[in-house]
């Protein structure tokens, strides 16, 4: 480990790079834009995907796997899709490399594609073109399925986890027999998203409708997650969308309702990304490092022996610390004893600070004459002296009071930044001296917002859900609005 | 459901495709060469992985992501490498589209890439470019990674998981200090694939190394698990290399060993696929459909209710058979109900042996009343009748018996189709009518091996390991030889 230490106060920026590389997250490669997922990172990425799965099992999802090619065509089918999409994306046009003349290695113009292949930025188009053989009658409805995937989206500036080329990613594609009941899943997504970052992520969430402008391309309804970052700056957490017909039309999807009468189809898509890796990290973590929820973390606990040099102390601390390890591994607590022999308390002890361990027990030949070891919690860095006969049952405990701190430390920290605004001058002083949300006025108007956006970076995050109807004026035009919204410099 | 049924006797080929994409476990996209994996395919494939992942973890290994794209050079730098996989290859070239004058959309040419990406056919290259800066010390050592992903090689020919463009994959790289702990490791993954091959998926498998013609691009050797499929071709299902020195001197990945001085490191790549799931479909699927070992089937026991026209007597069965669903759910059996009212028993029964439910129960009023169930075994379709208080603890002893005799009967059939030949007569004719592994002695010359393939499409599969020394004449030269090779058509 050789990390130079940069402070949150000092260069935000630079302390996340930092940190993702640091504690061994992921790493720029060497291809343009695509990161480099590492072991310690990954693990807790398959911790999410393990909660995030589970829970669009038990709502009746199903995991299907689609092609990573896209041909292009099927991009100009939905017209909004294309502008959004289509764009800034990988294009595939041959198929195979040759030995030059030089015998350098070449691309052979014999094999140019007839017609080009996109490297999937998102999967509606080749998913419903696939639902058009899957869905024949209303009894083939719903179709409930999910994809775990990597998608690709050409980035000029990228930022490990929250904007990368390429990024892993979970998209659900969902087809129903009606409006109605393709919003009521729209909605049940976006719930069991917040659900996660709240319970499992530790990271409050405001749930809420995006505007038309910021509006997924090809959908009715955007319904997103809004989390809040210490620098305070928003970060868009998650989104489902209601996507209409749209793109039944556009792939000519339709069903047999039970009238016997040819219908379209109702749609929706859901994702979210590797992108919450930057979330929990921004959300929690310190200048000594990771701050990691116990229920995300690889590692829930760490045991650090501390043997001295004697033999007899070693063997006597270890024998103890490999008892206790296999009290705590039985209650279903991921542990790990540290017995590296070759490195310092002290180093270990800023590793896994570094890394996020929720807990750290400290045990010496003294704490065994005791019968107590030292405690240590990574969220508030308190320490505390336990007996061994309390660590069998007082540790889950312990544990689910971190995770507990750790949300409500980040909802207080979120409650106190969001910051209720009348006037442009009010506006404009609250995103330069208080960053956060900043619940405004606003006319209604895509223009307007585009405005807004132009002057200040700030960008309307969502219209919260269940926002109070409150008549007021337009921070901007004066005009009149019926509702706030929540505005924000964002990721 | 609407099946033409093909016989295995018929058409195995045919009967392959139908059976695949009847039973919802795959289809062809309009992608050319991709395939899509529909939910109950991907459901097997989940298991198998699920299973896999958990020997990868419990032998030290980590998961990781690598990037989806390969710099062109990066192959360049792996001689025999590039030559084995950069030419049949998906190449990104460019980063944008535009629309075009007409309003279609089209490349654009401004936005062309200075060197050509890659989509991955196999991640050697990337990962070790990457381990140059992982790996310092022999305390990084070993490195042992694993990478779950999609890759890309472009096929003319495909077939639905055998051979398909895009398939998913996991991908073991691993880094060592010594050359024995390498071929160590190697040698650990080969019976890791072999035990879950047989364990898991009751295929059983020869192990195996591949002659010199057969290796991987870029190995000093290949170790391979080879199957047998029921029309007598052979299918290769997994294979672990040893890479020697050569990735590590491609990209220049030294360590500093305990004596201070600068040594390359040694590698080692493993890999499976959903080729797994042609294997699995192929070595035990009969001409009604799929049949599956309860250790990978998706729903291990299927209910069917018969419940005539009466409501009472649909109230009474129903409750029943949810009763039971609740006693095996219970015991930690996959158990699903199958209440649909808008299709027949029969329809139901069809439906659950082409998807190849291990265990069917069927329940109706007048089985209520003698307290048992018709209990019906999807390998041997034996029918019993058991009683409702035994089924509870003998569901489980009957699930483990249909494993058992699935292994059992393609053991068997392996077993039976191995014919030890000494001359090329006996060759010729074996192979013509009596399709297996052909047991034959071989002068060990890449050039005799090319010949017998050009000859009869009979390839080496392997020479087993633990082969007994025997002295013999290569049945097409008649040079001397000193041991067997099994010969075989394959997939």
């Amino acid at each position: 480990m050789e990390v130079k230490k940069i402070t949150r106060a000092e260069d935000y920026s630079a302390w996340y790079n930092n940190l993702v590389r640091s504690a061994d997250l992921a790493d720029h490669s060497d291809v343009k834009g695509c990161m480099v997922i590492k072991p310690y990172g990954y693990a807790i990425w398959e911790k999410m995907q393990q909660e995030l799965d589970k829970r669009f099992k038990e709502t009746g999802h199903q995991n299907a796997y689609f092609p990573l090619f896209i041909p292009k065509s099927f991009f100009s089918k939905e017209a909004s899709h294309v502008d959004g999409f289509a764009k800034e994306c990988a294009v595939v046009t041959h198929y195979r490399l040759k030995t030059g003349e030089n015998g350098e290695i070449v691309v052979d113009e014999d094999a140019k594609l007839e017609e080009e292949l996109i490297v999937r930025p998102t999967s509606e188009t080749i998913i419903w073109n696939t639902y058009r053989d899957w869905i024949k009658s209303y009894r083939d409805l719903p179709l409930l399925i999910n994809q775990w995937a990597n998608v690709v989206r050409w980035e000029m500036r990228t930022r490990l986890f929250l904007r990368t080329t390429e990024f892993l990613w979970q998209e659900g594609h969902t087809a129903h027999a009606t409006s109605d009941e393709a919003i009521i899943e729209t909605k049940q997504m976006l719930d069991i998203y917040a659900d996660f970052a709240e319970k499992i992520m530790a990271v409050p969430v405001i749930k809420g409708v995006k505007t038309e402008n910021e509006r997924f391309a090809g959908a009715l309804e955007t319904y997103c997650i809004e989390g809040l970052m210490q620098d305070g700056k928003a970060l868009q957490m998650g989104t489902s969308h209601f996507l209409g017909q749209n793109f039944a039309k556009a792939f000519e999807v339709k069903y047999v309702n039970r009238e016997n009468k040819q219908e379209y189809v109702w749609a929706t898509s859901w994702g979210v990304s590797t992108r919450l890796m930057g979330a929990l990290i921004m959300s929690h973590s310190d200048d000594d490092g990771l701050v990691l929820p116990p229920n995300l973390a690889p590692i829930q606990v760490v045991i650090v022996p501390i043997t001295g040099k004697k033999a007899e102390d070693i063997a006597l601390v270890l024998g103890k610390a490999g008892e206790i390890r296999d009290i705590l591994k039985k209650r279903g607590i991921s542990v790990k004893l540290d017995d590296r022999d070759n490195l310092s308390p002290g180093f270990k002890f800023a590793e896994h600070e570094l890394r996020g361990v929720p807990v750290r027990i400290a045990i010496g030949p003294r704490d065994i004459q005791n019968e107590t070891v030292e405690v240590a919690r990574r969220d508030t860095k308190e320490k505390q002296v336990m007996s061994h006969i309390d660590l069998d049952h007082k540790m889950e405990h312990l544990l689910a009071q971190i995770q507990q701190n750790i949300y409500q430390k980040a909802l207080d920290f979120r409650d106190q930044n969001i910051t209720a605004v009348n006037t442009w001058d009010e506006f404009m002083h609250t995103l330069e001296n208080k960053p956060g949300f900043v619940s405004a006025h606003w006319d209604g108007t895509t223009e307007t917002e585009l405005k807004i956006k132009e002057q200040t970076k700030a960008t309307i995050r969502c219209i919260p859900l269940n926002n109070p109807a409150e008549q007021g004026k337009c921070i901007l035009t004066g005009k009149p609005s019926t509702q706030r919204v929540l505005f924000a410099r964002a990721y």
